[in-house]
């Protein structure tokens, strides 16, 4: 063989080697959200703000540190949402509110934005991580969404974690239903209708919110999103909120962006939130603010539908809008941009 | 008072009450599926394609007296999938197929496009009617989506007529259970991936299909979608396919169109194709033919995604693509045009 033959074999074999390894991409991050609501900073002891930041900046490391180490952002958000079930501090997990009939019935979602692969449990009552058990229908099930004790068995044939109900009870939570049972007397109709209530309305709004979510970029340019909750305060036995439903709640597209809602979930349901920011920008063009902006500050605002978002596009930009006067919220990039904010 | 002041107060007060009642649109009408899948003229008897062909017009005629007296769109769905969940031939209500514990579990959904209000139940195990059960969740609760026991009490207390486990029991259902058990004991991957499976695979496809749907527009413009299912034979206990997913089996918007769709949930859920189609309209300007086709006969193909839908438009233009050899369906409209297929 010719030196020049030679040389043009090795110039084409790492030519062609270079291009079989996708360079990851530099922009990688993850967003959480701990629910959106009436959090005023008045009512929050300066005790409270702190343990709920640290948690928050908790469950953002969690998911991070899996980036960071070039893992998936399915990983991630899975973590994330994991360190914040497991806190008594959200609605969500082991800090799950209560039903009417005084049990715990819990949601969560998970999807994947490469393969638009999603999983999903409603009303699970005995896992200690929901998010798990959506992981486990998504990779393990030929089902999208399990409900009821039907989740909860396919949950521990799959290895997830059970605890009884002794675990998911918090005083807080349970004073919240007492409070909420007491409201409905007062104001029957109130209960009984999809109208919003004034942001004064403290005892009530409580039992609307509280939702954790996380939406993440990989270093492989792969969306990411995720969403567990408890529900509603006081909510009818076997409802299902937003959080479960692949395009109201949560949603993921690399062609577009991954997000995760929280909020008036009725509102989110009919409204196909999550997926609507993500058609607005593959059919309308818009950016990743334009379209959460849309959705959440103008058509969710007109029909007033209460809640907030958090969304990452698969540039690595992040936006967090909510209409409301607060949302547990926080974000860690890659270019070393971090926050973890509360109030407006 | 002069008289030909009094002339133009009469004329002015003539048109004011014109202006105010408005018009009845011309153009109503109502289309319905009783599902899609591998249903070819070969496997069909004589006897038993005439009985489909009754049933479908019965189930639109239902839902046509209803437009014709000037009825809503959502009473007129409602009244056509009655007729179909009544009918031991339709997966649906009576008719509906086994899960792989050998029970029932229902889910249905409805929806008015002209305040986008939405109910839904899943796993309903004793209602007769559970597109009834569906409209009291939007009528008289605050949820959305109600599941499982919690979802059956709420019916009962709303009215629903009830019926205990041999009200559901059809010999044809249980057949198919345990052939569809046989066959996943024979290729049990089958039973446990996402992927499609070939048309020849006739016992297998049998247990994905015969999901109801009724879409209609009234004379005062609004419409409404609406589709009723037992799900797959031999799913998992709670799951939640497609049906019951407001964005995913059903949708509908005044904007833009209502849809019902049929097929292997799990894809219809992913890619939220009921409000993908409102969506491909509201921000692409595609008719209802050309966002169907998109939908159906495209992006649910490249990922085996098979099925179909039924859409209307507020003007009244109906659309039916499906990707199967069959779908039950039929349209009756109010310029005259009507018919009741099955076959391509």
């Amino acid at each position: 063989m010719k030196t020049s033959t030679l040389f043009l074999l090795l110039c084409f074999s790492f030519f062609a080697s270079t291009a079989q390894t996708k360079a990851p991409v530099k922009n990688y991050g993850i967003a959480i959200h701990g629910g959106a609501g009436t959090i005023l900073k008045s009512d929050l002891s300066p005790e409270l703000e702190k343990q709920y930041k640290a948690k928050l900046q908790e469950a953002l490391d969690a998911g991070y540190a899996i980036l960071e180490k070039n893992g998936t952002s399915l990983d991630a958000v899975e973590a994330a949402i994991k360190v914040m079930e497991d806190s008594r501090l959200f609605n969500a997990g082991s800090g799950s509110v209560f039903t009417s009939e005084g049990k715990n019935e819990m949601d969560a979602a998970i999807m994947d934005g490469k393969t638009l692969k999603a999983g999903a449990v409603a009303g699970v009552r005995t896992i200690k991580n929901p998010i798990t058990a959506a992981r486990c229908v998504m990779d393990k099930s030929p089902h999208v969404i399990l409900s009821g004790s039907g989740a909860d068995l396919f949950a521990k044939q799959c290895g997830c974690a059970t605890a009884d109900s002794s675990y998911f009870f918090t005083e807080k939570r349970w004073q919240q239903l007492l409070k909420a049972k007491e409201q409905e007397k007062l104001t029957p109709e109130k209960s009984d209708t999809l109208g919003s209530l004034s942001p004064q309305q403290n005892e009530f709004n409580d039992k609307k919110f509280g939702t954790v979510g996380a939406v993440a970029l990989d270093r492989n340019g792969n969306l990411a999103a995720a969403t567990s909750t408890g529900g509603m305060t006081n909510k009818k036995p076997g409802r299902i909120g937003d959080s479960p439903v692949i395009g109201a709640g949560t949603y993921a597209n690399n062609k577009t962006c991954a997000v995760s809602c929280t909020g008036h979930g009725e509102f989110f349901i009919r409204h196909v939130v999550a997926f609507d920011i993500s058609a607005l920008m593959e059919y309308k063009n818009l950016t990743l603010a334009q379209a959460t902006e849309e959705v959440v500050m103008h058509k969710l605002v007109k029909v007033k539908g209460e809640g907030g978002v958090i969304a990452i596009d698969s540039k690595g930009n992040i936006s967090m809008p909510f209409n409301t006067p607060g949302m547990y919220r926080g974000f860690r990039k890659s270019d070393g941009k971090t926050a973890v904010l509360i109030y407006r």
